[in-house]
């Protein structure tokens, strides 16, 4: 049985493959027909060199065609909609309502018109116009970008239709997909709609491939390679760290979505003033989607008395009689329990789960850690370990200055949370905890759980490292996250008619720029 | 004899050193007093200690403080100016008018007096409000900067006292400062100035430290420690990346300034018209500074032809007529001489130059390479070998199409230039080669030698690796320059009150917001 298609400048045409995998279907752990390939240098080499000249073409593009074409893109991701829930249902076992249908679709369909308008309008470019000293500069493309996306969004985050993909395209940039090994199938009909979106706005061969995978050491050589100019990953720590090595070595650019824990603080009167409801709230946004998402509340810090006592014992009873989710994927099984044995050897008692889910498919109980502050502060690193599922680690500190001294222990999050009284009861201490948190977390929250990302022009989805590889750059956001695929790029004493038009003294479009000094 | 003293924790105190070493005058080679410590890690511990603390207060200090202190430590620099112009020039050789005392000391007072201004307004925040949402973003101090400072400018790169320092502290960072070992007595100076304004102002202990040099391990270990937020390195390449691999392998932002050409093309309408006066500016600025430049034109490109053979040979004797300026250090020259060496080993025919220079102390003569288009593209890695001073390398293709294959094999450069005839008739080869060498280049010039960095908020004081290791980001330029040393923070329902006043509702400071999409 032949492999399916790779998508290659412009041509769905058979890999060059080293050899094939399958995907699987996490509900029933069978697997799924049919066979993808893992693609050789070859088929790597060809896709390089259809992004780089599709690239010749891309970066002198003027917005306006670009937005075309994510516009159309979206249009017919909306007309394939049954098709993608279904067959995404299938491979990721996510649910297909809510979740597919009427949150990822549409988020993913949002962002890529969001994506379009930045393209048409420049706002993405920050011009800055110095007329005293004849110096211009904007944001210009960087070159094709690699994205490979995660197993948990296979829409929104997918590869090949997610916020990587918009914000790469829309900033001038073709994409080589790699899609995620776990719903290879929904990153091809992506794919297929994005290449006749392309072939009817008349985009070139190479603004976006698809391959399936590859070994280790080719996806190291891609993200060094010299056509390339920067990646997009969102994934494992293991995996992602190894892509980083090999990237900062050629200098290449590579952004980073990895593992976080999201700490949430709940100061002890906020649990006195609303404790079941915390716990509920806690509950639900912890085990949605069996936790698997990037925001997953993996640690929750609480200070030694009555109330956060009621507040874990809910917790506990409420994870026992919660319904147990479908993890993605055998593997993602197999980590869970690994990191629960990881943590439960560092020191954290088993308050509910561990054993196997009743769910159907690949699935474990809902988890539920408890760890002494003290306990936790003399294994810091290992306990915060992510554990990437329906599971969470509470930490009981024994004073406010000990919940100081583990945020100050903690490694850069995406997020960080807390939960304080409205009377401002707990105002001291947030206080003296927040500027702590602050520092380590992309995105700090007040009164609210992490795991709802929108997708605002103010967000910050990212964070000080391991929590990505940079604490400057957003991957949620447009168009802050197009500055990740951008090279800075002044223009001194260059004629006016040579000017990029955003640049121009006779601009008039929609663009605010920073003209000596001011926006206008 | 006891080494000098470093600055840690607000104290000038004795070195644990593991050695010394002495500056040396580079006009007449001879060694000068006094001795400096080589620190050992005990030094760099306190001092990242230090800095931790001084973090802890800057985080939270308003900006206004923070621009209290540069206004009064620019003030204290211009009081020092004749002994910081005296001691420089007799370490640098570099001259003390108009060079150190008319142009560098006025830049560099400048430029603290900019990053001043940025952090009184927080215009370098860029502040994002998206009500809808519930969330609001900016930029917020990323912890403790390492500066390592280059050679060639001891005030306006300073690591104590220039662009990376300034930067660094207006946007609430402590600095390490790593002085140049070529000019330490300098960095001392302004190191004292540095201590007596922070006192003044009331600024924490180690808002600046100074230590003079390391070994390359403790260097390494430096950039990666866990106490660090970023580097900011002006250098060889070699050296930086060195530092690059550790600050990368700890997940540490790194922003690198680091070798290039800077390609002039001189399209041959443009020799046409002004060829002497083209001969006489390029002498002027590839000679200037005996070449010391980060933006020296190291690289020219000439078409073929009777305007451009009539260029070289003025050029050539230009080069044999002027004065040959002194270089920055023996192990300059001897670096000098070595690029010589690998350009002629490929195949680099010797115009002028190459021998012992006429001027005082270090010397080497004004020299003067060329090649063939041809014989460049059989080498091109070794051929745009950076020749760190008064050398250029010429190269004559055979036509304008073989000029844009040059341009292909170039790496990044921080910039690239365009000679084009006034009258059009050079517009068809401009629109050829200005977007390959846009692609390769932070600052694309125009008519104009690459040597003058203005200080201006759209210059692009950067360029693809290897020119730097990020295309993103520039060293010159408020407040572009400060968000190297920026985190980017998001609020998601952080209670109005708690919010940073610079995204609050009843904001009425100066800087400009995106409110709901709008600059205000």
């Amino acid at each position: 049985m032949s492999a399916e298609p790779v998508l290659i400048a412009g041509q769905w045409r058979p890999s060059e493959n080293t050899g094939t995998f399958q995907a699987a279907a996490p509900a029933t752990a069978e697997s799924l027909e049919p066979l993808y390939p893992i693609s050789s240098w070859a088929d790597c080499e060809a896709a390089l060199d259809s992004a780089r000249d599709a690239f010749l073409e891309m970066r002198v593009m003027p917005g306006e065609k670009i937005a075309t074409f994510l516009e159309a893109y979206a249009a017919k991701i909306e007309e394939r909609a049954e098709a993608l829930v279904d067959l995404a249902h299938l491979e990721t076992a996510l649910p297909k309502t809510p979740r597919l249908a009427d949150a990822e679709l549409p988020r993913t369909t949002g962002q890529l018109r969001q994506a379009a308008a930045a393209a048409r309008s420049g706002s993405w470019r920050h011009p800055v116009i110095d007329t005293a000293a004849g110096i211009r500069s904007c944001y210009g493309p960087i070159g094709p970008v690699l994205v490979f996306g995660p197993n948990n969004f296979p829409f929104a985050f997918g590869s090949a239709s997610g916020g990587d993909f918009a914000a790469a395209v829309a900033a001038g940039n073709p994409v080589i997909a790699k899609a995620n090994s776990s719903h290879p199938g929904t990153t091809k009909l992506f794919a297929e709609a994005a290449r006749l979106a392309a072939v009817e706005t008349g985009m070139p061969a190479g603004i976006v491939q698809l391959i399936y995978r590859t070994s280790h050491p080719i996806g190291e050589q891609l993200v060094a390679d010299e056509r390339i100019g920067a990646t997009g990953y969102t994934g494992s720590r293991k995996a992602g760290l190894a892509l980083k090595r090999a990237a900062d070595a050629a200098g290449k650019p590579i952004y980073l979505e990895l593992s976080s824990v999201n700490p949430v603080v709940y100061l002890p009167h906020a649990l006195e003033e609303k404790g079941d409801a915390l716990a509920e709230e806690f509950t639900g946004s912890c085990l949605m989607g069996a936790g698997q998402f990037c925001t997953n509340p993996g640690l929750v810090l609480l200070i030694e008395g009555e109330a956060s006592s009621r507040f874990l014992a809910d917790v506990t009873q409420r994870f026992e009689g919660a319904a147990v989710g479908t993890l993605l994927s055998r593997s993602v099984e197999k980590a869970l329990h690994e990191s629960h044995r990881v943590l439960q050897k560092a020191g954290a008692e088993v308050l509910c789960g561990t054993g196997p889910g009743s769910g159907a498919g690949h699935s474990v109980a809902n988890t539920l850690f408890h760890v002494s502050g003290e306990a936790f502060l003399r294994d810091p690193a290992t306990l915060q370990t992510e554990a990437f599922g329906n599971t969470s680690l509470v930490v009981t500190a024994s004073s406010l200055e000990q919940v100081a001294a583990i945020l100050e222990e903690l490694e850069g999050n995406l997020t960080g949370s807390i939960y304080s009284a409205t009377t401002g009861a707990d105002d001291d201490a947030y206080d003296l905890l927040a500027p702590i948190l602050r520092q380590k977390t992309g995105r700090l929250l007040n009164d609210k759980m992490p795991t709802g990302v929108a997708v605002s022009p103010a967000m910050n989805h990212g964070g000080p490292y391991p929590a990505t590889g940079h604490p400057g750059f957003t991957a949620v956001g447009i168009p802050a996250a197009m500055t990740r695929f951008a090279m800075l790029q002044s223009y001194d004493n260059v004629r006016p008619h040579r000017l990029p038009a955003i640049l121009r003294d006779d601009y008039t479009g929609p663009a605010q720029r920073l003209l000596d000094g001011t926006w206008s």
